[in-house]
């Protein structure tokens, strides 16, 4: 049977001098766990072609797949195609095929493509070329007796989308036997350790499915793994345990699968035809932005206002200049005004305001830093919620951002 | 002399199983580069014995030290003392010494000692403990032949405490004499290819300084890495490289260090008490967020519009409305409109405004996926470009936005 195992090389002096931090092989090694492989060790390795081959020589000798990711840029410190050929014993080659597409990429895009990009048409003698959807660095995968080496650029887009369309075809070829499936359930963070208690339970270690999660900017990702010897018997080992976690975190869930809470809202809001307004200030655009991430928000969403100032406030949406002189910027009631305000010039169905200090200065005892008003309204009514999230300011504004959406989710959606 | 290559692994299954972003060995890549160390190689392996000491074999056969964290913990997973025991071929003894320290942290604490932590108190027999100033978890520093293996807890404040007070002073008396310093450029990316031929002799291997190069959201950022008997001598190497670097770049440079693009543009904001608007369509609150994850952004920017549909263009900022149905919205006339009515609004002193076609849909053959026009105006004058980014929504949504900041920088800042 095929060894499955896996090691990770990823290349580039960056990774080792500490300019870089690697997330392409902690992605890859999520990813992997949720396809059913388990990865043995993962290597980082600056440019360097002796240290490559010694790294693809330890790791050929205890996996049977090695994923590479970085140098296959153009400039001459990209030598992935060099050092794999080597250790392949083979030469490298002109790709003619390679060549044309790229040329192609570049006309497209009316650039006159440098002579240095000709080295990206070469490849190991025995090799296959990966496609590269994003860029112009191709991916190849190559064999060297029972191993296989999957070579993929280090640009994270790049590298993602080769590995889903190149990599995981090949690697689920390799499996026989054992199905593997991954259920994903999201949810809103929840500190009720009644419900955590319960969770516990059922992501103990040992059990069939085996329930790991990640938390990500107050978000919850679940993840339940069932194997079996069919795809079906596995996915109702997963789906009873889906049933249960559903029941056990409620309206706290807001997708199964791959969507985020953002798309959730999306897909919501297409379905009813209803259109989103925003009005932000201390998130300065998070949630305009993080709403047209999505394709086709177009179909949504229209309006945005950052009103950064109470000027703003005042001109573009009608806050009272008053309030804001007596109460400030940050209360519930200016964010009721900042919604109020969005919802009647956007001439939309909903409209989210935010106010908060997300710091490091501008805190006061009675408004520290980290204080965050939210409001989300329809023409009937006004939902008001404060919260306190005094972990820096990258973070209030996520959380905020999460929390905002959140709310419209649960109340109006 | 002694060999001062290093290698490092890192010891955990949520490494990798992509739970976990390991951070512990970027940062310590990062301090051994400023004190002179090179590292050859990281790895990153699971709670296994087998797979530890194999890691260590590889490693030892190449580095002269090895610098290990995590797996030191009172858990039952937590192996890394027996697997450098097992790899030096000594046996795990009791540390009474050790055993007192930690029994006074609990006491300190008022926690009463788990039976758990006891384990803690072992250290391989010829080993030297390395003190935990701030954990209970003891490291330690063992040899084998010429290899020196120092052992840290993985939690990063722990980690770091021991390597600054433990590690350090035993590193430096390993060498003899070498400084390494490290400057940094960044610059615009017209491409990476162009560029690499204006600058590839510099970036050859082998050279005194070092220059490497990483690719991020179309920002190049240069590292001129330089050693030499004093500090003094190194920076003017690496000082010499600069400047050709400069003059080679001219104005795509826009800053040395640390710096963003986007703390570039506030930073001369603010020194010119000059205020930016954005009035954004494809980009949706992008540059927004990007201006205000600045802290302090308030004092250069007040106003922002998100107007996604042709009514919020029309409504919000002054857009003809047969212009906007004789050409569309995605045209040169509309972007100047939009950034001379956000200027007017907001009695700001520039204004960026974008409209284009980030995809996936919306495209046409006269206007294709990817289009976009960038203006940026103050009262006397408004630049338009028109770029072509058909990469992917994001990328193109990031790199339109790098290159609207780039372009108020080079015309008004």
């Amino acid at each position: 049977m095929q060894n499955t195992r896996i090691s990770i090389i990823t290349i580039g002096n960056e990774l080792i001098n500490g300019q870089r931090i690697d997330t392409n092989s902690v992605w890859l090694c999520r990813r992997l766990s949720e396809i059913g492989f388990d990865v043995a060790e993962k290597f980082a390795v600056g440019d360097d072609i002796k240290d490559i081959n010694e790294c693809l020589d330890f790791a050929a000798a205890k996996s049977g797949v090695i994923l590479i990711t970085g140098g296959l840029g153009p400039t001459d410190d990209d030598i992935t195609r060099e050092a794999v050929a080597e250790f392949c014993g083979v030469e490298l080659q002109f790709n003619q095929e390679l060549f044309n597409a790229m040329s192609e990429y570049f006309k497209l895009r009316c650039i006159n493509m440098a002579d240095k990009n000709r080295c990206q048409s070469f490849l190991p003698a025995t090799a296959t070329a990966l496609a590269n959807s994003c860029g112009t660095a191709p991916g190849f995968m190559i064999a060297k007796h029972d191993v296989k080496i999957f070579a993929m650029p280090g640009v994270p887009s790049e590298m993602k989308a080769m590995f889903e369309s190149g990599v995981v075809p090949q690697l689920q070829s390799l499996i026989n036997g054992k199905i593997v499936v991954c259920r994903k359930l999201k949810c809103i963070c929840i500190r009720e350790s009644s419900r955590a208690e319960k969770i516990g339970d059922i992501m103990q270690r040992g059990q069939n499915p085996l329930v790991n999660c990640t938390v990500s900017n107050s978000v919850i990702t679940l993840y339940i793994v069932a194997q079996a010897k069919t795809e079906q018997a596995a996915f109702e080992i997963a789906d009873d345990t889906v049933g249960r976690l559903n029941k056990l975190l409620g309206e706290y869930v807001f997708a199964s699968g791959e969507q985020e809470l953002v798309d959730v809202i999306a897909r919501r809001l297409l379905e009813k035809s209803h259109k989103l307004a925003t009005a932000e200030s201390c998130t300065g655009g998070l949630i305009a932005k993080m709403l047209t991430d999505v394709a086709g928000s177009s179909g949504f969403f229209e309006y945005g206002w950052v009103t950064y100032s109470n000027e703003a406030k005042i001109s573009q949406l009608g806050v009272s200049r008053q309030l804001l002189n007596e109460q400030g910027a940050v209360c519930a009631d200016v964010v009721r005004q900042m919604a109020t305000g969005a919802l009647k010039q956007a001439r939309s169905d909903y409209a989210i305001a935010i106010s908060g200090i997300a710091g490091p200065t501008g805190g006061s005892d009675e408004k520290p830093v980290g204080l965050v008003y939210i409001a989300v309204c329809d023409k009937n009514r006004c939902v008001v919620e404060e919260k306190m999230y005094p972990a820096g300011r990258d973070i209030f504004r996520i959380r905020t951002t999460t929390a905002a959406l959140d709310c419209l989710r649960r109340n109006f959606l």
